[in-house]
């Protein structure tokens, strides 16, 4: 179908560096530059020309790449382009990281001794006093109505595993940057340094009081099933659990978006999960809600089965009881044959093509393992995908930040099944003709989401 | 002296409020207005002209007042001027909390689906990466080497007690603003709901990763003397509680400035405190280390003193060993007679005339009780004070910034006595000539504090 390409993400290269250079105005090397980058497979984005000092050209590059041998291999190439000189390479990750993604500012400005006195002694006793009085009134007179914490004990950071809270910090700081780009949310890295869910629970509740809602990120299963299930039910303020509930809602609104673009109904797509843990259980749950024909979901021991023994924990035997209605058994591959949607929460490089191609006629394959997908979404397309899409596409920045907006301006008091399912209606709803997702840049994206999240709130079930 | 009246705060009124009234142009009663809220002993600072609609001139008039009930008295007095309508009184504290007093910000504008692959996956999986292989990088790649936690379980809010963590929630975000304003620190509240001192360190030792230095703030004596010498016992950063440690430092300073303008030595000085909890004690100490002749305390049950049995505790049973040389029996007038200087951290109004002249002649009166002191500072010096200050001349927010700033900048692992002694010296080192302590707003305060703290910092002893 023509939308195939524009389905795919631009580049799809995981490395941004940026390349100075200083060119000779003789030689003229701009093109021939350019050339070597792009036959050493390196891909450009903005090229800046920063200073002319006398008979010179100095340029920024900024390139995509796929790693760092990638990176010297490019670089060599520049640097045997006659008449230009590579002066720097700055990684841009690292770069956008240095002192950190996000800070807490004053929203008051403090210019004199009388602001002083109003936002401090004496004049802070009276808001104190009011609160005590009156603790609803801190929604209006902190911070905390607009207040997310984004806690961690660090043991499943993105794909690299239990590397520890303060390694994950970045994460959370991006994520931080994140809310407050697009959101204007305050969203402050809560480092929790244990491994111990009972005590991360109960650390978070003491901290509480001092937050509008909790995210709980990059937390292992089957731990974030319980600090998730345990908070919720001791607080009055929404948490959510990124791994699970973000990526079960982007996950829906993808799935309502690949219906509209392939003509098929909900109730007609069996589905095929790869990864029983904190992702592809709440996927299965909320697919199921949503009215999916039936759900596999599949483990490092294979197909999840009422019966199974190897490798099960509480989580997984109640999750066998609600899914796999015919009770298969067997391996990734038969989880997956004759099935209309592939969900990978999982590995790098699982699936094969023909894997694929066992698939139900026109299959839609979401491999969504980061930052390497099970399946590479080009060969995907190659073995008869009708829709392919990868965690670049499918991207939770597209749901949390809109969900919390909401939740926090309605002042819900938990995130539901109902937020959840309308999130991914209003993201759906959004795609451009032939897209499969909306547009991250576009604030209507977020707002759209908030409003969708605040008309779905309700109370405390 | 005729510095006296250079010492005095301009109107030590504690409210501050906005009056916006509409003002009839045939009638110009603007002059008449302002000798209304004079008479009724209001004082006006800013006086805004903020539109002219047909025959109309409105004006914003910010005013300083006693309490609420002067608020009612001068509100009165104002609507009684022919040709003035009052159309809305605005709590001034109130306003600059609204919404709360600081926010998270992202540090990194995300334009563009580069920014946010940079800042987020799959960029920042590099970034983790470099902290997980060599943890120090966290202070270059995060946000933790300018981030302080200003933590409290809200036990000893101002003077206004054990009003809970989010009643105090205001002050930490007061805070956490002026650190902002003055020294550019990302300061976070952490509120920690909890009575369990034990609890409490446990706690923050959890979160304690997530920061660069630890700020302990508003927590009751005795139990803040064992939070934050073991905090500072297990953690390799800055534990510094302001009420202790920022409040000595402060004093100090102080007293460096009155030696200066009495022309005293300090071994010459012999204090009496009026209080013995977190910062009677603090002080205590400070000042001896600093060479005073001889420290007194007095509390509720009067002079502290070995053998005393009333109303102790072990950390004032370890003080009454450390001070009082000639271990003096009797009630705060009995330490007070015939002492160069008055330290007061206690209550309101305890403190008399009498007491004063009492002293020995012309003697330094602190009297530090907020946001009523022990004795009016107007009624020290007319009992014979040569110097007197309240907490607003000689306020914390003089101090923390810069010892913060210092402490971060130089990568202290604790804040010694002798980062406080030269923080001291550097504030009074910085006093204009005639005056008592140095410029709160000038940046120049905060950046010498810093530079003297860095100066003296030494790694953990």
């Amino acid at each position: 179908m023509a939308s195939q390409q524009a389905l795919h993400d631009r580049f799809g290269l995981p490395l941004a560096f940026s390349l100075s250079a200083v060119l000779d105005d003789q030689a003229d090397p701009l093109a021939r530059l350019l050339a070597a980058i792009s036959k050493a497979g390196g891909r450009l984005g903005h090229i800046q020309l920063v200073e002319q000092p006398q008979g010179k050209t100095v340029y920024d590059l900024q390139l995509f790449l796929r790693n760092d041998e990638h990176l010297q291999q490019v670089a060599a190439a520049c640097k045997a382009v006659s008449g230009v000189e590579v002066t720097k390479l700055t990684d841009l990750a690292m770069e956008s990281h240095r002192g950190g993604a996000c800070e807490m500012r004053s929203r008051t400005p403090i210019r004199s001794n009388t602001d002083l006195r109003v936002v401090y002694t004496p004049g802070v006793a009276r808001v104190c006093k009011a609160i005590q009085a009156d603790p609803a009134k801190a929604r209006q007179f902190t911070n905390i109505a607009n207040k997310v914490a984004i806690a961690t004990n660090g043991t499943a950071i993105l794909g690299l595993g239990d590397i520890g809270a303060l390694a994950g910090l970045p994460v959370m700081e991006g994520k931080a940057a994140i809310f407050w780009e697009f959101t204007g949310i305050s969203a402050e890295p809560v480092l929790i340094d244990t491994h111990d869910p009972k005590e991360f629970v109960n650390i978070m509740e003491k901290l509480a009081c001092g937050f509008g809602a909790i995210q709980i990120e990059d937390v292992a299963a089957p731990e974030c099933f319980y600090i998730t299930r345990e908070l919720d039910r001791r607080l009055k303020i929404p948490v959510f659990h990124d791994d699970q509930h973000g990526t079960a809602t982007i996950v829906l609104a993808g799935l309502y978006s690949a219906l509209k673009l392939t003509g098929r109904k909900i109730d007609q797509v069996r589905v095929a999960i790869s990864g029983a843990g904190a992702a592809g259980t709440a996927i299965a749950e909320l697919l199921q809600l949503a009215g999916v024909g039936d759900v596999v979901l599949a483990d490092r021991a294979g197909v999840l089965y009422r019966g199974r023994t190897e490798n099960m924990n509480p989580e997984k035997a109640a999750l066998a009881q609600r899914t796999n209605k015919d009770n298969i058994q067997g391996t990734l591959a038969d989880a997956m044959r004759g099935r209309e949607l592939f969900i990978g929460v999982s590995q790098a490089g699982i699936v094969s093509k023909d894997m694929v191609r066992a698939m139900a006629p026109k299959p839609i394959v979401f491999a969504l393992a980061n930052p390497v997908s099970e399946i590479p979404v080009a060969d995907a397309y190659a073995a008869g995908a009708a829709i392919a899409a990868d965690g670049r596409m499918m991207n939770n920045a597209l749901a949390y930040p809109g969900i919390f907006r909401g939740a926090l301006d309605s002042a819900a008091e938990s995130i539901t099944v109902e937020m959840m399912l309308a999130a991914a209606a209003a993201l759906a709803g959004l795609v451009p003709q032939g897209q499969l997702m909306p547009e991250m840049m576009d604030p209507a994206t977020h707002q759209a989401v908030a409003e969708a999240v605040k008309s779905a709130t309700a109370k405390k079930r």
